[in-house]
């Protein structure tokens, strides 16, 4: 039988402790409720990790035991030590999975894999937003219908200065007028980076069957590849396939 | 447990009767050494067909009932008929994974899917072939090293008219001087096309350790995903989300 | 001074003669307007062809001599040549640009350079659509602002049966719940292809200045390279770099 | 007349004051072969800044009137401050053009902008070098052939950590046995940038005419657009198209 894939879930887990209206949506923290959704199923084992622990829970050996880390941030991205950050880029070329949700896009780690600011244009109205499916042969459209609903969201609008996905998966319609690529895919190295931008701490987003199951499949997606090199970072001088002679 | 891939194999099976050298090499035809390989494997199924059958073996029915089809075409690509090609196209369209070998690359059902002549230079001195590995977060990696070598091959080289994969998973270097873009996947409608160049009539290819594995990686990367739409020719008209007024 | 791009535009030109609502519009066919707006640039000169001459307007000498071939089709696709698609094909692939316009989603030329059904969803009420631009390093993105709006439209929705575009532009927003990848690049042998959806044969769309500047831009972007190749349909067997012994 | 393309070629400048073999071939320095060829240009201006001077000699005055960034690097990639780095990370974003060369692979500002560890395979044994066009419809290769030989170069090999380009140009073939993207364009922000492997601070190469070429070709693609947006990073809350009732 094959290994289960390893998820650690990281949330920042700050509002959940002081804001009324995200202790009653998520009172354990958002990170609880994607664990729970997510190691209900028989191929995945979860633990979480929270920045306020030592290491921000992720040492060198939480990470070499991940196979994917999904990422939730939001009002504290500056608090995030850059020794961490580094390791977690490392991490990720070397094979681990990067899920990045919601306001994670403005995190540390997700503005260093891409390269670009990541910045958006936002909404805060509780529209309606639908979700289309655009790359329908991606292993995280399994299961999903040609669009899902969901009723209330904060709105998520292009530009998204991200560079080009190397899958686009899912593209986003507000209610009050804007577009965004919700769903993106990159392979970074050894690792795949996937953001995910429905989700929000005041709403039940995370909660919606469609929403789980985009992200169950994000995690399959995901998951390392058992294929060439183990350290990405390495430059070496190598010999030439046989010897030849080179006239100057 | 998950249902198994269904793989069918087409062989033009035309040189495999006459010419001394293939059918010392594959006496039974390619298909068959390759459905060998790959049935194999616990999680996949196997069936075969070929040129000279009625429909060339790809009834309805067997495409209906095929995940994956891999193909293998010659000297005979003419001899396919359109409405077959038209066939295959709708459904692959409509989810199954589509594998091109070697000279399959001027057969009609690639020229049809990639929308270019798949015209490329070649070389048949049996030269060396070095296989390197480009996108080792891509399935198609797994359990490969960095490059693999295929001590003699034909050579197939640059420029390959081919759209620009969507995935370039594999280049090759030739002893004589020419690359070539040697592993590429597309995501067509709900299918997947991967094509994959080593390989060859004459020379033992298809029985090398790394070759196979590629194959294999190909179908499990290929086989369908369950999810949106049943026929993705239809053009529906819909209505609105709700209803609004339209001033003119 | 550089040589002027010599655009091509064809137009079916069918409705334009006998539906009321489309004359009123575009009395002398849509061909003529989009030909005077872009003839109105001094680097661009412009001549126009219709489905109704013969060999429709796009003989050897004409494609010969186009850089850019505009395509205007709705009703009468099926009326196209074969033959004549089979030209203009090679034509692109050896380096004219095509653009395709709103309709021209379902003619044979696209759907052949896709390999795709080019299929959508569509729903004519006259909505609002907002065109966002997407990828704003791209040439087709020059003088444009972060949106445009067009008032009235025909809505064109995902899921767009189309290959992953090269480049992604655009993505338009509509009032009833859709959204659509509306203005999308690739690269085809040694010429270009971009599809720009906005547009209708009753509504003054190509009047609209943004849309004009989008369709000038696009010619720009798709006026041929002077690089490598006479003919992408070559398959020539080309000798080695140097003589070298192959040990069997 | 339009606008002369405003280019700064930025050297490390340190191997040309210390290194015989350097100062053989480029005694003035790298970027003073560079300016010079590309200044020969009637729509190319052309300005240089080395490591050395204040601020690398990029303030923010030069970088706001620099179209494209010529990046040479090689010994002292570790001595360029990160502020200077953060700098023209948010002019390229905001639109001015990059193009890295050879040995930058390992510069700040490139692994910045990929957000991968930019390694690779080399060798130096001043080998032949094969530059085969890949995308042969891109304005980069524009009055090149085929492919064009450097008769002795430093090996530059696969795996190189770089995301998947946007626009694969180049592959070369060497002959010890490797292969390279040795071409490769990305939008980032608005900005775009180009990296070409070939060139070397002891071998001519930048002597040679296709590679002369290509750089004056990469200076024209990434030449910056006028279009949207003047600052990327900012996030803006906005407005709906129009109001709407939310129902919870």
């Amino acid at each position: 039988m094959a290994a289960k894939i390893r998820v650690t879930v990281w949330n920042e887990f700050r509002h959940e402790k002081t804001h009324e209206a995200v202790i009653k949506v998520y009172p354990e923290g958002i990170h609880k409720v994607i664990a729970g959704f997510l190691g209900a199923n028989p191929d995945i084992v979860t633990r979480t990790a929270t920045l306020d622990e030592p290491e921000h829970g992720l040492t060198t050996e939480v990470l070499a035991n991940t196979d994917v880390l999904i990422w939730w941030g939001h009002m504290a991205h500056h608090e995030v030590k850059d020794e961490i950050v580094d390791r977690v880029q490392q991490r990720v070329l070397n094979g681990m999975g990067l899920i990045v949700l919601h306001s994670g896009h403005f995190s540390k780690i997700f503005r260093r894999m891409m390269g670009t600011s990541c910045s958006l244009r936002w909404r805060e109205v509780g529209e309606r937003e639908r979700v289309w499916a655009i790359d329908v042969a991606h292993p995280i459209a399994e299961g999903l219908g040609e669009y899902f609903e969901i009723p209330h969201v904060e709105m998520y609008g292009e530009r998204f200065d991200i560079p080009q996905p190397d899958e686009l998966v899912f593209i986003s319609w507000y209610q009050g007028g804007e577009v965004f690529r919700s769903g993106c895919c990159w392979h970074r190295g050894k690792g795949k980076v996937f953001y995910f931008s429905s989700g929000h701490e005041t709403l039940p987003i995370y909660y919606q069957k469609e929403v789980q199951q985009v992200i169950t499949n994000g995690v399959r997606w995901a998951a390392p590849v058992n294929g060439p090199y183990s350290d990405m970072s390495r430059c070496p001088m190598v010999p030439a396939i046989e010897e030849f002679e080179v006239e100057k």
